[in-house]
């Protein structure tokens, strides 16, 4: 079985790519020290070896389904919970004074990375509670935080986010849920909730939902919306689960892929009262909810990224091994048949793979050292990097769960009839990826969000930030060995893209928000392509700085990102031309098409 | 539900693009009419929603499995067999002394696409059955098509392809079954065949095997190669089964997708002898199952368009009647919210759908049209015809097979979380097409027999006829109203294609044919682009000769038609630059690619 996880690309992508070693240097990490971190991922790499992979597949063939009204998972999902939690990684990113290790972002979502390769579906329950915890973290009253949050921080309780309803599920303005207020100063929460991740199950000791819903009386529209926390038990003065909150599983989504987390519909005060607190000020709801977004997109781009990474690992293994065919130029049939990674189609197929992980990964690493970085970097920085983050979460979200899918595709395709089996994985993977680009918002929403609202917001500063990095990097890597084209291409990239957005931001007042964002897609599209261009430079800058000393399989790991650099450079970069063009003239064919000529 | 095709759109390619009612002039098709051809289009809709639709989703998730040896299958199977055969469908395109039609092969596969589309699964064993009559009725002597043929034809056998083994799959060069010479003329069969679909089961009295294996002492490589028919149950004199010819279930492939058609691994010789007879000549097997393999390519990528149809009209009919969200104009957020179909991006997820699925079903008829043409058609352009069939077969059986997969991806896109659930059927669909890419020879196959072969074979006279094809069809549509950027796109499309195929067919033997071979792909994703535009050029003109008397419902589908028609002129049609220049210049990334540097 193929690993699920390339430690030697991890450890590049970290310390030689993005330093982050040079973290320790900041106060609140000052304790650790790269040794620390190589630990830690090697702690994660084993619990993820040993507690998730081993049942990924299983769980993938035993989806939850209820018996007597409890949603029934694998003995091994609890098991693996349970070694997650003893493994620190519950709390890792958090305060000392909670349990934690302090560990930066970038470090945890290394961490994570670890168990969304090895087993996406389980690995669902711990995220949704970490980011669960986060928003508390941020949004909720001390009293709220002891009650609600330090249970999940210790990982005896778990999380949902509980947001879209039958009839909102893009469109969480229209929610209908509501919440009478109690005289104690609680609610009554009353409704449906859909697509609820990991919304009944019997691994925890109490679930906590953060709901949605709009206090009676209230005004209509998102200024209606509150969050709530809502448990699936009610809790005791002692902090102890207690009654039933009247939470009520209505059902299971039974869905293509991803079938170890368990999807819900929830009934919410049915057969008695669901009884929530309010969290922060009342109107808030969107918007703290979105502020767990963002993390959740990131995190979405990442377990993209890594379920991408793992098929590729897989299909890679497969083709060093199986035989089959011989070269064009050899004519002599009763030579031996040779692997196919010896095919330059099988090659391009596995290119265009690790170009799409491995970009992906530098990229989702980026991100979440930008997040490190406006919590703990320069002061001074903070504004841009906070536009510079907010722009690229669409771009991170979106970009890895829709090239993870194709590189599970090509995966599927360098093994042929044994990857369209289940005696391999990559099927698996192809099935479980195709929810990323649907979940925490679709790539249509992202592609709204980039063009309609990060593209403008501060005066277009977040692409100023953006263009200045890359910038930034171009010059910084002039001169270093075998990067021409590499180097050619993206700042071809770079002009088309200041070219294109110029034209249709420029033209967004005369031509109305609907035809300005008719090709919102072809943004997204070209600006992700062009982000990951730039992070291909900057690993094959790094490698082309390390290849002159390096030996053995050291250089031909450096080899293989300069030219894996460079596929991307001269098989995907030029891409973004047609998509910049369309942008540019504003095309109006989609716009104009007509519901009824369908 | 959806329906799974679109008797007005199928109307339309047949009758009034490519004018099938004319067939009837051919003295072959004498008898029939156009009324004839509805008649039977309509049966096989009827035979197709009443007795495949019903189990598509039951087989979906109740792959077969073995029990005391035998395979089962859910009994609505063989229900849907004998429905399939008391519509005469097995022998439709034989001659009335077989008991046939004498339909033409364009409606045939007219029929064909009925039952891909209704459940592709369960429509797996005909075809098989009906291609391996095909091929008997070529290469069989007399008294074989009388004892395997013809049971066939009347549907009461099965047949299969038994080509792959375990170590042999696209490379059939490799193949080691043997066949021991017996001394009453019959061969002794050994050796296990992989990736074997319909081999085993209860559905018909017989199986009939078509096996490639060498004969004993013969010459090494392919022209050591033979074809046999070995029945899964000896023929008694009088025509009936008999007793076992040991053919041997070794194992069930368990698959993502396509799990109606039981896939097997059977072992040939095992415990007994299975006793085989050579068909036509010693040494002509691959040539003779190559015949069937260009019919089966045409039908693989028919099947392809058909899955990718019926998620296009699966999506459409959730696109109309989900509402969700508001046009970015509308600053109301109390107004209500309207029919997803309204959105832009949705209408470009349908449109892409539509100019994929319609394009190619264009594709589909068009080969099978060319088809009876070299059967039926004026005899002087015979010779073109054939170099034409064979330049487009590749892409027939591949630009489907990639680019329905795109259209079901944009389908479960369109539906979102819906989408990726099993209450829907576009989630089997994505996972069923994705085989298509892969058996009949996969995509890289289909790029080097574009690239190495079809372009360059007598000549390079296919590519010349199908260019003055194309340019007789941008001549005959000069000043048709709204053609204009479809006709210019499809110019400029033709230009690139002539300039990067010169280009690369010029320095072929200057650059060996490793890396002449090495873009193969962007090959056939250029040639295959234009091929459907030109087939899009088609239907527009269609569209646009007939919109100026149309009224109500039929203006708005030519309406849509040449909307479809723009979009995949401007949205698709540019993405072929990127491939001619690659092509052009040789791009030698892949090829020089080392296995070690992964």
């Amino acid at each position: 079985m193929a690993p699920f996880l390339s430690k030697r690309d991890l450890h590049f992508q970290l310390f030689e790519v993005l330093d982050s070693a040079a973290l320790t240097e900041r106060s609140r990490f000052a304790d650790h020290s790269r040794e620390v971190y190589e630990d830690v991922l090697n702690l994660a790499y084993n619990v993820a070896d040993r507690y998730f992979a081993s049942h990924a597949r299983e769980a993938d063939l035993n989806e939850p389904h209820v018996v007597d009204g409890k949603v029934q998972l694998l003995p091994a999902v609890k098991e693996a919970m349970r070694a997650f939690r003893e493994a620190g990684f519950f709390s890792a990113h958090h305060d000392e004074e909670l349990g934690g290790l302090q560990l930066p972002w970038v470090m945890t979502q290394a961490v994570q990375a670890h168990f969304q390769a090895a087993n996406v579906g389980s690995s669902g329950y711990p995220f949704l509670t970490i980011g669960n915890a986060n928003l508390q973290r941020v949004f909720a009253s001390p009293q709220q935080q002891e009650k609600y949050m330090l249970p999940l921080v210790e990982g005896r309780w778990f999380g949902t986010m509980a947001l879209s309803e039958p009839h909102a599920g893009s469109g969480l303005a229209d929610i209908t849920t509501t919440a009478t207020p109690k005289d104690d100063g609680t609610y009554s929460i009353s409704g449906s909730k859909m697509w609820i991740s990991g919304g009944e199950h019997e691994l925890s000791e109490n679930i906590v939902h953060l709901v949605l819903a709009r206090i009676k009386g209230g005004p209509a529209g998102v200024k209606g919306i509150s969050l709530f926390l809502v448990p699936r038990y009610r809790v005791s003065d002692d902090g102890t689960p207690g009654e039933t909150n009247h939470v009520v599983l209505a059902g299971l989504n039974h869905k293509m892929g991803y079938r170890g987390t368990t999807n819900t519909l929830l009934n919410f005060g049915e057969g008695g009262e669901s009884v929530g607190e309010l969290v922060g000020e009342a109107g808030q709801g969107l918007r703290q909810m979105f502020h767990m977004m963002n993390e959740a997109r990131i995190g979405v781009g990442m377990g993209a990224v890594m379920l991408g990474y793992a098929g590729y690992l897989a299909s890679l293994e497969y083709a060093r091994e199986r035989a089959q065919g011989r070269a064009a130029s050899n004519k002599d049939p009763l030579s031996p048949a040779i692997p196919i990674i010896g095919h330059a189609d099988v090659k391009r197929l596995l290119l265009r793979q690790k170009s799409f992980v491995e970009g992906g990964l530098a990229l989702g690493l980026y991100a979440s050292s930008l997040v490190d970085d406006l919590q703990t970097g320069p002061e001074d920085s903070r504004a841009d990097t906070s536009l510079l983050l907010d722009l690229l979460t669409p771009i991170v979200k979106s970009w890895p769960s829709k090239y993870s899918q194709e590189a599970l595709s090509d995966a599927i395709q360098v093994m042929g009839g044994a990857g369209y089996t289940r005696d391999y994985p990559v099927e698996m993977y192809y099935r479980d990826n195709r929810l990323n680009p649907i979940h925490e918002g679709t790539e249509g929403i992202q592609g709204n969000d980039l063009l309609g609202r990060k593209l403008t917001q501060a005066g277009g500063r977040g692409l100023q930030v953006l263009m200045s990095h890359v910038e930034g990097e171009l010059q910084a890597s002039e001169g270093l060995g075998g990067l021409d084209e590499i180097r050619s291409t993206l700042k071809s990239a770079l002009e088309q893209n200041q070219t294109a957005l110029k034209a249709i931001l420029g033209r967004a007042v005369d031509l109305g928000p609907d035809l300005f964002l008719a090709n919102a897609n072809s943004a997204l599209e070209m600006l992700g392509h062009t982000v990951v261009g730039w992070m291909w430079l900057r690993q094959a800058a790094a490698a082309a700085r390390a290849l002159p000393d390096a030996k053995g399989e050291d250089a031909s790991f450096y080899q293989g990102k300069l030219q894996a650099a460079r596929f991307f450079a001269i098989y995907e970069l030029p891409k973004i031309e047609f998509h910049a063009q369309l942008l540019a003239r504003a095309d109006a064919t989609t716009h104009e098409m007509q519901p009824e000529w369908f």
